[in-house]
């Protein structure tokens, strides 16, 4: 490797390698286009100014390029500058490495997780955008306070107060990158107060108790039964980590007996309830159901993400901290370099505030309602022997089978181009619960033209 | 609290308290407003559509907002539809935790890390944000690849490859949420190969040596000369974190020599070198040096930020693996919840390839070296017994002051209102070298018109 690894060109890194300014420059250039280093199309910088980046004349430059450019290694064209040739033979170099190909997935997927990102409010978005990074102070832009932009904390803390019943403060709001960096906050503060497992419901996501796990924390899966997941026997574990509004994936939400119990628990033994909201804006019945926490800020976490309402690719989530966890979370945050980007804060601060979110919300709303009307009318005609669960609220249904098919029907479903996940899959390996045999449903995913093409396959599918 | 925990409305939480529907919702929506619940100026959903939500009459709806109207809590306008008032009492509820006021500033911050947040390229962004997310896939919005949007890996790939030598393939790199969350990510990999310790630099953050702390490694300093850092002898650790390009803070390239003894170490032992790129873009002299990482991709992780040639608050970094190193850190990301919004990965990869990029980092680097000569002659004139070391590039330089006087300096930069660091502070508390009195001046963050006078107080406080 050469010890002298000179840059020629502020923009332009390339190594000299024999002697005489024009013969080096070429040199450098043309092995730089050989390996793949320069790659085809791209533009290099003006003779002038790369000359004057190199302290050499401007001809030397010149004289360089028109060399390549005879060698059939760079295209010069009036207007647009020299560039790169596009070659059809390989570079000699080494090859990037093999792109990988994804085999050719499902025709549907119904895999719940995901909305449907082709309703993404682009062009509402974009606006919220411009009106954002307008109106940010410099400062905005810098590294700014751990828990986030203080127009987006206040912003939420006036929608989770209006829609969710939270009890929400701004400067207990800390936002976050989604939920698994808030579980994953949560878990390491957790782990340094000495907790040792956290109680989980016996059904849910492996990627969620995984998080904990990594943060050196066990789950311990609580009874679940008619009335939603049972608390009242914790097993000695100081925090347990529930959906209430809408459990995931069963789709019940917990019992109000059940809500009063596990609160009372959380104040009798100082423990800490995680309020996984993930879905609380998608409720089709009359009496949907509040937030945990606004029953007691001072012991239950509130956990939402704009992953459902808007996109998962955004990244943004947020936790609404009891008092007593503010400073340990917030100087975890701080200490690690925080993650969130300040644009998209600012974006989302103005489309809350403007009325834009509770717009696409409703439209959304709508949207996902008619799906699942569409999926109940299709059962009851089609596949009367399923009884469809949990479809009062959320993006997905349980789908109940007969004892002992599920694996079955998994299996037809992928035949008939579908993907969707058993129900299997999300019980906890420790539960107690006899096992169900049912489809886990998530009908936010295919966008809306293919949802009936979706439904038919399904339908097919099921016994 | 209440055991039924009826919401009212679909985008309204409200608990009703009594008997009748009309009283309950006036009631309900009264105790919001008094407990600072609703926040004045907020907009209320029109009677229809609450009366829907509900399943009520229209007209209790519009009852009970004329009761509230006309006791004072809620206003309602021709065109504007119904809003909370703009009280002038306080709240009877909770008084929301008294907002922390900073203590006023220091009129001048020359604390080195952050660019000149004024001259971030709003307009150029918004263009790219809007092409970017005109053009993005709906399945860029969803969960997507852990490494990052392919777009953005292809533009880094090209940008690194040709303005800093890197040996780039989209496959390697990985986005991340700056230069924090890669040394995180690199730490846990180190720790979970077993590694207990990181040789770095004597000099450097003390923030980069902690979160090394956190995963669980030891930080042995390195001993420094004028050559730069000196890897002769790592005493037996087998990973190295370096700033290559340009020692932070001391301000020198790396001597060649040193360049190959490194890359020599890491091909004899297996070693790794974390490569702390951090403002490659910024080179005033004509012999900038190139990526350390293009000596031998192989052993040396690359890593970059957008933080110092953008802003920090997009948070946006990357990491360009070595081939086998690819997998495990992936699947750790993956495992953990990716953190980089696509939106702002979208717009810079569009940014970038547009040519922006390479706009704005021009018109930055001649904005800086104006500054940095500013410097040179102020200290040539005023204070000619201090000397300014590490100038010929980056966005701060090294002030050597006399011995003994580094403490009662900086306490007379802050008495004329600046904001600067003494060298001690960037000493590893392990170091061997001998205490070198400096100040460690960045030039980046003021803006332009203060320029002057920062340069002024400065001069002024120095001996």
């Amino acid at each position: 490797m050469a010890k002298s690894w000179a840059t020629l060109g502020v923009d332009l890194h390339v190594e000299p390698t024999g002697s005489g300014v024009r013969k080096g420059l070429t040199d450098a250039l043309r092995e730089a286009v050989r390996g793949g280093r320069l790659a085809p199309g791209t533009r290099l910088p003006s003779s002038r100014s790369l000359a004057a980046d190199l302290g050499i004349a401007r001809n030397t430059v010149a004289d360089a390029y028109a060399d390549l450019v005879a060698e059939g290694w760079l295209t010069a064209r009036q207007g647009s500058g020299t560039q790169v040739a596009e070659r059809t033979v390989a570079p000699q170099g080494p090859e990037p490495a093999q792109r990988r190909r994804e085999p050719s997935g499902p025709a549907y997927d119904l895999v719940p997780g995901s909305p449907d990102l082709a309703s993404f409010p682009r062009t509402a978005w974009l606006k919220a955008a411009r009106r954002a990074l307008t109106d940010a102070p410099h400062e905005a832009l810098g590294y700014g306070d751990p828990r986030g932009r203080p127009e987006l904390r206040a912003a939420l803390a006036g929608y989770l107060s209006r829609a969710r019943g939270v009890r929400a403060d701004p400067d207990r709001i800390l936002v976050c990158s989604g939920f698994a960096d808030a579980l994953t906050l949560l878990g390491t503060v957790l782990r340094q107060r000495g907790l040792r497992s956290v109680a989980v419901e016996s059904y849910g996501l492996d990627a969620h108790w995984n998080l904990l796990h990594r943060s050196g924390l066990r789950t311990t899966p609580l009874p679940f039964d008619e009335l939603g997941t049972d608390t009242r026997d914790m097993g000695g574990a100081r925090a347990v980590l529930l959906t209430p509004a809408h459990q995931f994936p069963m789709g019940v939400p917990l019992h109000p007996d059940r809500r009063a119990a596990v609160v009372d628990w959380a104040r009798r033994t100082g423990g800490l309830v995680l309020e996984d909201d993930y879905d609380g804006e998608f409720r089709y019945d009359r009496q949907p159901v509040g937030a945990l926490q606004g029953l007691d800020p001072d012991h239950v976490i509130h956990m939402g993400t704009a992953s459902k309402s808007l996109a998962p690719g955004l990244r943004l989530g947020w936790l609404v901290l009891p008092p007593s966890l503010v400073n340990e979370v917030v100087s975890l945050r701080a200490g690690g370099g925080w993650s969130t980007g300040v644009l998209d804060q600012l974006t989302l601060a103005e489309f809350i505030t403007s009325g834009a979110y509770d717009r696409h919300v409703r439209a959304a709303r709508l949207r996902y309602r008619r799906r699942r009307d569409a999926l109940v009318a299709a059962l009851a005609a089609r596949a009367p022997a399923v009884r469809a669960t949990g479809i009062a609220a959320g993006l997905h249904a349980v789908l109940q089978l007969p004892p002992g098919t599920e694996r079955s029907v998994v299996q037809a479903t992928a035949w008939h181009g579908l993907a969707v996940h058993g129900l299997a899959r999300h019980r906890h390996p420790d539960a107690s619960v006899p096992p169900l045999d049912a489809l886990v449903v998530g009908y936010g995913t295919p966008p809306d033209h293919a949802w009936s093409g979706a439904l038919d396959a399904l339908c097919r599918a099921l016994p």
